[in-house]
């Protein structure tokens, strides 16, 4: 009898699945970890660009409905790609069930569009499992107790196969996908950007918070509460890509393990701000209301009242000027910084290294760069530049802090 | 409190919601019968072109493999459509909601692919009618009792909308379609087919049995069975179409209401056929589990013994042509004749009226064309043919019968 450290659940992304060739190979690759003695379990997204494809349509539609009708759409896709991934398997002989959200039972809150998983049964799977059958599960998405069916925002498919490990008492979940690692920076910013062999896990969901796309960040924060190591690696090559793991099986602890950037940052200035207690509260309760991520926040005081800084993302922009308009009495009040990036470096070795921040702004010193906002934790320090800044500066700080190839 | 009177089930095709701008013409229409105080109930296919683009990568992954995931796989189409249907009328501020079988209780057997309706739970749908809110039901799909996904077989949406009228206690079912109405004949055949007012559910099985694709056999089965009003009718105009309606109710009862055809039918002929009495019950049996429907058999003796012909659909050639050499000993004894159609008269009428079947000949005897199989029911006689003759044939035939608009 085999025990659940078998099972290994394997993600494979919208590329992964991106043709009806791409799902060919990813047949191939499961069935030979299933003769070398591992038990598959897959999640897989919807095939690239089909999402895109039914957004579309729902935003020609009504570009501002989000609700059940818009997740049961969505939800489509990842039924497509998990019913021609079983396909592609039983032609070879392998045995396989496609299942979606509602016949596994990944039960989520009744948030639409960005719905969070509340439990999953295990039992349906485990017995798959154990009886040689991989099962194939729809990621992205739930459904609620009452049987409507939910989406978990975009990347979510991430968070369902680090959920469906948990669940299963998994050791390992694997998320294949278009690149080969976990990168010290982002290569088209920054060419001499290196892999990265392993990762901790506080690094990886500063690293998913603060721009980078590789990992959805609450698929990260589960793997750290469940304590399951994920390897992020290529769908495309067999060698090992990142491992992200505990900070104690962590092979290196560098002083800074990446740079990381978010290249589409806005930052709203509010002068003078209204007075009265309430103000900030209302205003960031109901921007939290609209799932809008405040991001860097600084208040300081000048000639006319208190001043206010804080930055968002770009695409939340619109809805964003909509809501602190209504809070302010007078538009002159609001000044709209566009064209921002935000740049970070991340590293558990910072807890025990003091003087980066100084290393950090004496390379924007350096570059005559001016910095807008900063922010820092113990393993980050984030600073809000202006985005025609941000490959020289990303270039300067991941030489200064020992990470080029 | 209305009765199950007011609720009419609204039928739309694939070409009905085959783009953003169509689900909006169906949204506007529902919304406008709700207002005349219908109580509607959607059921709807796939957008037009999805079917086929889903099939068309199930083939190119695996063209014999039939079965769940490709149970699944189809079903995401119609869940596309309805999600859309009902981001259309909520936009109008129409309380709608998308159904998927398994969330309605469309129960199937577990014939994939070709799965028949056991029940529908009522419940939801008719809680939903009486609260003013729009159900709108994934059509082409149900569920078996342990929850996997089945599909009805092609045009089984028609059979869902005639099914849910039926569990729900309606009087009336419109299938709109991208046709205005039921014809005397196919109009791309014989131009002067003209459109029929009404027909009756014999007439209208005998039509879809024997090749018209206007309406799923099944549907007008199940809408005889439970009495239910088929109004068939276009969807991008206004006026009536055809009513499916029981004989009594009849307007008028010509002799012959339509000309039929199927274009594509292939005469195997075995000859002799193998000795020993299991022979005929084995091989129909085996085609019978292989859902291939054998139409026209005839059966007559020969110097070396029995002959036997049989038409079938050109599209289960491949399989016949397996199954039959498996129970020949000599490939010589079976002779495929392609290329060949099957025309038919139809007409409640015929039962009062002798003489048409001297009729029917006759006009083959004119048109010089020779009768291949020939099959009679008490309101219908078929007869299969050359297919280059069909053309000529029909005409001919839909004039001998006052069809002629």
């Amino acid at each position: 009898m085999k025990t659940n450290s078998s099972i290994v659940v394997k993600k494979f992304g919208g590329t992964s699945v991106g043709s009806v060739e791409r799902i060919e190979n990813v047949a191939e690759r499961v069935m030979a970890d299933q003769k070398l003695g591992q038990m598959p379990l897959i999640v897989a997204s919807a095939m690239s660009g089909e999402t895109n494809r039914l957004v579309k349509m729902a935003n020609e539609l009504d570009p501002y409905y989000r609700g059940p009708a818009y997740d049961m759409l969505l939800a489509s896709g990842e039924q497509v790609s998990i019913s021609l991934l079983a396909m592609a398997l039983e032609k070879r002989g392998v045995k396989a069930v496609p299942l979606l959200a509602h016949q596994v039972g990944i039960q989520t809150d009744t948030i639409f569009s960005k719905a969070r998983i509340v439990s999953i049964d295990n039992k349906k799977l485990l017995s798959y499992c154990s009886s040689g059958v991989i099962p194939i599960v729809a990621g992205f998405q739930g459904v609620t107790n009452g049987n409507q069916i939910t989406t978990l925002g975009r990347g979510g498919s991430d968070t369902t196969a680090v959920a469906v490990a948990a669940a299963l008492g998994a050791e390992q979940c694997e998320i294949y996908t278009d690149v080969p690692a976990v990168f010290s920076a982002d290569p088209r910013l920054v060419p001499k950007a290196r892999e990265l062999k392993s990762i901790s896990f506080e690094e990886m969901m500063e690293m998913a918070s603060l721009g980078s796309k590789v990992l959805h960040f609450r698929s990260v924060e589960i793997a750290a509460k469940y304590n399951i190591k994920i390897h992020l690696r290529s769908s495309f090559e067999k060698r090992e890509g990142t491992w992200i793991l505990p900070e104690v099986q962590m092979l290196e602890n560098p002083v800074v393990s990446s740079v990381t950037h978010d290249a589409s940052t806005v930052v709203m200035k509010l002068y003078p701000v209204p007075e009265g207690v309430g103000f900030l509260s209302d205003l960031f309760t109901e921007l939290a209301e609209k799932n809008i991520v405040v991001d860097i926040i600084t208040q300081s005081l000048g000639d006319r009242g208190q001043r206010l800084n804080f930055s968002i993302h770009e695409e939340d922009l619109p809805q964003t000027e909509i809501i602190v308009k209504k809070h302010v009495k007078d538009a002159s009040q609001l000044e709209i910084m566009r064209d921002m990036s935000k740049i970070s470096v991340i590293g558990v070795g910072m807890k025990n290294h003091p003087g980066v921040a100084a290393r950090f702004f004496q390379i924007f010193k350096a570059q005559d760069a001016k910095v807008h906002l900063v922010t820092t934790s113990d393993i980050k320090i984030s600073a809000v530049i202006d985005k025609d800044n941000l490959k020289r500066l990303a270039e300067a700080l991941h030489k200064e802090f020992d990470l080029d190839a």
